[in-house]
C-alpha cells in the first residue's frame, strides 16, 4: 500500500453533517482517508436523513460519544455553535488528537474554541472555500472540494506534524492547502465571500419589497441577471447570520469601500458620464479572465447552465 | 407546409451581429423563419469574423444596403447608437415593413427611434430577455431565446396584424412573449437587470481597488461566492454604459431602495442583530425556489457547473 493510499487517520469525528460535512465523508472514502468516520447532529431528523444517505461507520446524537478516541475532530456546525459544542467535547478529546474545523471566520472561531482546547490536543482551524447553495446531509457530494483552496489559520506554535497531517488530509480530499494568519484570512474572505453574500442577500430583499414591480414579474424576468444573486442568497440561513456576527470588523470595512464605490457610480449615472462607466465596466472583464484561467469557474457561457451548443 | 413551418418574412436585416444579433440568426435559420438573413455592422474586422460563422445570407458595412427590401428590420446594437442609425436607414425602409430593436431600455428607444419612423413603417421595440457574458458574432447560438422571455412595448395605436407577425416571430425563436408599456419596462428590467449588474460591476471594482488584500488573492478565493458576481460583470461595457445612460431615472429609484436596505443590514450587523439577519437570510431562499420553479434557472447545484455528481 503506497502512502497516498493509505489512511492518515484511524477514526475522523464530523461534528454536523450537513453539506461540507457529508461532502467530507463522501471524500473520505473516495480517498480511504480514514478507517472510521463518526457523525454527530443534534437533531434526530438529520440523523435519519443522514443513516439514509450512509456516507458514516457510525452516527451520534450526542458530541462526546461521537468524539470519543477519534484521530482527528472537525467542528462542522455553524460558527455561532462551535463554543458550546467545545466545551462540552473538551473532557473526551483524546490526547494527541486534531481539533479542527471549517468555519467561515477564523478569529472569531479562536476566539471562541481555543479556551476550551485541553493540553495535548492539537488545535488547527481550517476553512475549504467551497459549497453550494444546498444544504443538509443529502447535499453533500465527494467532488466538492476538488481544486478548490483550503485556508489553514495555525496559532503560533502549532505542532508542524500535526500541521502536515492536516495539510496531507486535505490534498487528498482534494483541495489545494494555504497557510494564512486568522486575521487576514478574515479580511480575505470578507470581499470574496461575506460581502457578495451579503449584497446577494440584500438586492433579492429589495426586489420582494418593490411595490412597482410584482413578484411574478420579477421571477419571470429574472434571467436579465437577478436569478445569479438568487442561488447565493438561497444559501443556509444560520451559517450566514452567524457568519455576519463573526465577521463583523471585517464585514464593515469592505462594506464601507463598497457603499462609497457605488455612490460615485450612482453619480456618473446620474450625471451621464458615460465614460467612467464604460472605464469600470472594461476595468472588471479582466478579473474575470483571471479567475478562469486560474481553474476557480467555467469558461463556458452562463456558467454552462442549461441547454447551450458547445462554446 | 404547415402554418409552422413557412417563413414569417421574407427577408430581415439585422443591425448589429454580435451575441444577440448572431443568436437571432442561428434560430431563424433552425425555424425557417425568413428567406434571405441580412446583416450588417459597422467594422470590417467584425464583418469579416461573421462571415468566418457564416449565420448571414448577406452582410453589409453599410446599413441603407442592408435594409432595402426587407420586411423586418431588427436594430440589435448598443442602443446609444440607435437614433443616428434610424436617421440613416429611415429613408431606405419598405413601406409595410416592421422596424424593432432588442434594446435592454424601451422608453429611450422610443424617445430616439420614433421621431425616425416613416409613415407606413410598423415600430415595434422588443427586448428578449436573454444573453450570456460573451460578446461578439462567434458568441450567438441558436438555443439563447428558448424558454426566456421576450417584452414588446408597441406604441399607443400599433397595428395589431403587425403586432401578431413580431409575436409569432418570437415564439418561434424559442421564446414566451408578453406585451408591456414602455416604462414599466424599464422598471421591471432595472431591478431584474440592471441593478444587478451594476452591484456586480462595482463590487468586482472595489475587489480591485483594496489594499489589504491582494488581487491573486480575491482570484484564488473566488469560490466563496465573488465568481459569480464576475460573470455578470464581464458583460460588454458599451452596451452597459448606454443602458445606464437611457434609464437613468428606473436605476436611481431602485438603486436608492437597495442602498436604504443595504443600510439597515450593515446596521444589523454592527449592532448584532442575529434575527434581523436571520429573517432576511430566510425570505429570499423561497424567491430562488420560485424562479427554478419557474423555469427561469437550473436547479442544480452551483447552476451544474463543474464537475458534480449528479444531484
Amino acid at each position: 500500500m503506497s502512502d497516498s493510499a493509505k489512511p492518515i487517520f484511524e477514526k475522523v469525528a464530523l461534528l454536523g453533517i450537513g453539506l461540507i460535512g457529508s461532502s467530507m465523508a463522501h471524500a473520505m472514502r473516495r480517498a480511504g482517508l480514514a478507517s472510521h468516520i463518526a457523525g454527530y447532529t443534534q437533531r434526530a431528523q438529520t440523523l435519519e436523513r443522514a443513516r439514509a444517505v450512509g456516507f458514516a461507520d457510525s452516527l451520534h446524537g450526542d458530541a462526546a460519544s461521537c468524539v470519543k478516541d477519534a484521530d482527528l475532530v472537525v467542528l462542522a456546525t455553524p460558527v455561532g455553535t462551535y463554543a458550546a459544542l467545545a466545551e462540552q467535547i473538551a473532557p473526551h478529546l483524546k490526547c494527541g488528537a486534531i481539533l479542527s474545523d471549517v468555519g467561515s471566520v477564523k478569529s472569531a472561531v479562536i476566539r471562541d474554541v481555543g479556551p476550551f482546547v485541553p493540553e495535548g490536543v492539537h488545535f488547527i482551524p481550517a476553512h475549504p472555500i467551497a459549497g453550494t447553495e444546498q444544504s443538509g446531509p443529502e447535499a453533500g457530494f465527494a467532488e466538492l472540494f476538488d481544486g478548490r483552496w483550503c485556508i489553514l489559520t495555525p496559532p503560533p506554535g502549532t505542532d508542524a506534524s500535526a500541521l502536515e497531517r492536516l495539510k496531507s488530509f486535505w490534498r487528498r480530499l482534494g483541495s489545494d492547502v494555504e497557510v494564512m494568519e486568522a486575521r487576514h484570512h478574515d479580511l480575505v474572505l470578507a470581499i470574496t465571500s461575506h460581502l457578495p453574500h451579503l449584497i446577494a442577500y440584500n438586492i433579492v430583499g429589495t426586489a420582494d419589497d418593490l411595490q412597482t414591480v410584482t413578484q411574478s414579474e420579477v421571477i419571470k424576468y429574472s434571467a436579465g441577471g437577478f436569478r445569479d444573486f438568487t442561488r447565493i442568497a438561497a444559501s443556509d440561513p444560520t451559517m450566514w447570520r452567524d457568519v455576519f456576527l463573526n465577521n463583523r470588523e471585517a464585514v464593515l470595512e469592505v462594506l464601507g469601500r463598497f457603499s462609497e464605490d457605488l455612490s460615485a457610480l450612482q453619480r456618473a449615472i446620474r450625471w451621464g458620464d458615460g465614460e467612467a462607466l464604460f472605464n469600470l465596466f472594461t476595468r472588471t472583464r479582466a478579473i474575470r479572465r483571471s479567475i478562469v484561467d486560474a481553474g476557480q469557474d467555467t469558461p463556458a457561457a452562463d456558467f454552462g447552465r442549461g441547454k447551450k451548443k458547445d462554446q
